[in-house]
């Protein structure tokens, strides 16, 4: 099989945004936001909340744990905002502009606050260098849907 | 024993806002915020957390199911967002004031929004009277916390 | 007014557990489990989710951060999973007792792991000994509806 | 750009089990379990919490929500379950087998509970019959994790 298929198979196939655009298109109710920015942005979400569960305790079995400790509390702020902003947005049925606002709000500054501090280690720590990444990515996905809903 | 000491007992010796305050005192770093009012915010969070969990499986199983479907997006909503502010407010270890009060924002908005939509079914519904209530009470300490931030 | 009337009105009447039981009283469905044993069990998750989110952050601002590491890891577990069977608790539509058997039995091992561990460091960190109380309760909670689950 | 280069790029760029493979090479502590099926694991629990999420609230939105009670109910808690499973499974610092196994084996339940459900719904509901196989790839992935266990 060529490494083009197995990528497909493998990685496009298991891509989360893919599954879960799927599902926004299987719901039936209204649905006003771009849905490709809205999978993104769910996507986004639990990735991140899942590299800054890993990222604290990656930091956490470090020898330097003493001074990862901003970076281990920020981790878990944004996990925690994360992994919920990902449920909010998931759901449809009475949609709530306000709340929906709110919530990306605290989001994108979690992620920024994360992104920041993980950033800072990034040379000197892979695994922050991964979860910086995943709270720009996130952070980014928040502030479009956040455009979008004005 | 009297009905006094066993309530203080069992009642106050249970409290979760009393456990919340000895964790807070038992702290090594500094808290800025005021202790009472942090307490009875967090401990709010996990009621209304418990509260809104069960008053939209209590919803689920009316007959009236399908009246009740805003009441139930809006519980599950606020069960996750008043989760994680209990977490968030749980932390003092680099306390960033922005991030908590981007979060204190969207939970007292997540309380309103469902301590309204609760409270219209109040008479009808005793799960509702009652999640309202636990709302009701989380946004104002909500509320209370944020004054202190500016 | 009298101090017992404070307790009354203040602790009892913000107890947790009591509130926890006029929503069980609320429900439209029916529930098998003794109402008493499963409102202490649903109070006593949230109050140890609470307590071991709380401890793990005051472990991370201790000096010897690098020596509660394993302290820390297991809070954070803990906190994790008694809030989901805090959350699975809460729910008695379609009452599932193979899945409740199974997240009580996960809940009472992380209880009897975090609760073993902080009681390790309760005469160094009363946050340890705060913890390693609510921990013991919870498992406790957990073991006397498994019992009755059977 | 070619399909091939498209889908390598948006598709296995993005794929969350690729970046929870990366983040565990990262990790400063010793792994014993397999990293490829641990990877597959945590990816597949997140994405099973997502799909849970959006199918009880896409349940919600159903004209037949009364007959939906029982998927939407298990939904959640698989939901609940899944994101504590996935949390757990990220973490390696002071690695627990007895605690691991037990989130397991309650993660793999949920997942056939809901699983099951929401496969008898897939010919009527596209959600559901996503849903299903979110539960189906993560209770095999629980199970292949379990067997390396012992």
């Amino acid at each position: 099989m060529s490494v083009c298929l197995r990528v497909a198979e493998q990685g496009y196939g298991r891509s989360m945004t893919h599954h879960i655009g799927a599902m926004l298109e299987a719901h039936a109710g209204q649905i006003d936001l771009d849905k490709d920015a809205l999978a993104e942005c769910i996507a986004a979400c639990f990735q991140c909340a899942q590299a800054c569960t890993a990222c604290a305790d990656a930091c956490l079995s470090e020898e330097m744990v003493a001074e990862l400790r901003k970076c281990i509390r920020t981790d878990l702020d944004c996990a925690d905002i994360c992994g919920t902003s990902g449920r909010v947005l998931s759901r449809h049925t009475a949609y709530d502009a306000n709340l929906t606002r709110a919530m990306l709000t605290a989001c994108a500054q979690a992620c920024k606050a994360c992104g920041d501090e993980c950033a800072g280690h990034a040379e000197m720590h892979e695994h922050c260098r991964i979860c910086a990444e995943a709270c720009r990515r996130c952070e980014q996905a928040c502030n479009r849907l956040l455009e979008q809903i004005g």
